[in-house]
């Protein structure tokens, strides 16, 4: 059974046509799976995953690389985005910037993309990652993605 | 015998302890492992890191990832502002922004690192990135990075 | 009588000492005469700043200019973080992200600026621009900011 | 006489009605006027504006504004991927990135837009500005702008 479909907080008022979707997207994202990601809430205009501390994934302090967390904040914007369009689009990043602000300690890190603009052609988003270690969350990195809007490639 | 050791153009012009201060830093990040990275060059002011095409860093058309071609490019901006400090000194990402411009297609994706400036405490690069598909070589992705100075962590 | 005094809602929790620091910061900005802007809210960590319409800030399209949207934002962030510094610290723009939303149209621009994280060295912010026409207030700008803690110049 | 075109740097091999455009669409900000700057080159993919320092547009140490500094990066930007248009479409800035690297001292500023990526719908430029005394010219603000083409408003 897919881990994300088990989850009380996988999904949260997304209809299930886009919440297919925006699943659909993530599984087709290899590198998710590479990195241990997983997507735990579709909201309307707003997707979060999660990515479990593992030594592969640090920088030279022990942390998880800034790299690692952009990447699942990147994918977070996009799925975000992507609730608000219909069958048959598809969202491509087109630039994002983001502040890391603290180390990413703790058990995971986990990536907030809330939709601040859906337009016709883009969409812009907020960026948000916190490190949780047991009951304490963080906000380890912050920024804000431009995101367009085109039609899916078979 | 490592591979970057055995390229002509792992080291060019950097001194041998800056030289073994930017690959320590480039090992000590298990991410780069993970992802399959390589260091191939290091020049005083400038980084360059190359990352094969692999599927398991793939996004849903089967490109290279946005979030794997923006952690080089970190990486490689992180390196390049090491070459300037002193033994003792490291670096740490503020904050950056990339632009994605064109799809990573190719063998190989090559992130490029050159400081605009090197202050006390701020550092400033140029990140770029290149899709390298036999002979052709296109600059995918553009970006620009704030960086720490930072005393090294026992 | 000085304009932002007599406004009810010029300052909002902020102390006595803070708050003439940030207006003395604001009047030394020529800049925010030139201009127009004035200083609307002064409270711990958020800042904001009014420009009226007026026919020289404008673009190409009769709305106000991007340049004078982010100018007013990114002062109202600096002041944000002005206001967690002690007498005798400055503060510098590092560097900030802006996406420009919709157009700047109406009365007049606010902007917002938020501080996300206050460090010892560096600060980020949030900054928004709204565009007030009546009563129908639209986020017209959204962006992010560092900031940098100097000593005061003599 | 107009100023720039009386200039010899004013135009590098741009077409006559593409550096008509270009003019135009720079006369008509009328925020350029009120913060006296002016156009200096017109090439194909690269704009010049320059703005000689004013007390007026001062920050609170004297220096160029970083917001009057941004202003004129944007518009140089803005116009430089105008000069791939064609007529009848315009410019839109989305966003932009700057930092600012030094203080903007000397007897003018020059802001460089010159374009990376002159796509369909989006472009990109990178953004460079510096400060001009008498014979030293030293680059005080690096940043990367995304723009969108529209269809010109009538």
């Amino acid at each position: 059974m897919d881990h994300e479909t088990s989850s009380p907080q996988a999904s949260n008022g997304a209809s299930a046509q886009v919440e297919a979707r925006v699943r659909a997207s993530f599984k087709n994202q290899s590198l998710m799976d590479h990195l241990g990601a997983e997507l735990i809430r579709i909201a309307p205009g707003e997707v979060r995953i999660r990515l479990p501390h593992r030594p592969e994934l640090t920088q030279q302090h022990g942390y998880v690389h800034a790299g690692a967390t952009s990447t699942i904040a990147d994918s977070a914007g996009g799925l975000a985005a992507l609730t608000h369009f219909d069958a048959g689009q598809e969202v491509l990043t087109v630039e994002y910037k983001i502040n890391l602000l603290a180390p990413a300690a703790g058990q995971y890190i986990e990536a907030v993309g809330t939709v601040l603009r859906s337009g016709h052609t883009l969409s812009v988003c907020r960026l948000e990652a916190f490190a949780v270690d047991h009951d304490r969350r963080t906000l380890i990195a912050a920024g804000q993605q431009t995101l367009i809007r085109v039609p899916a490639q078979k």
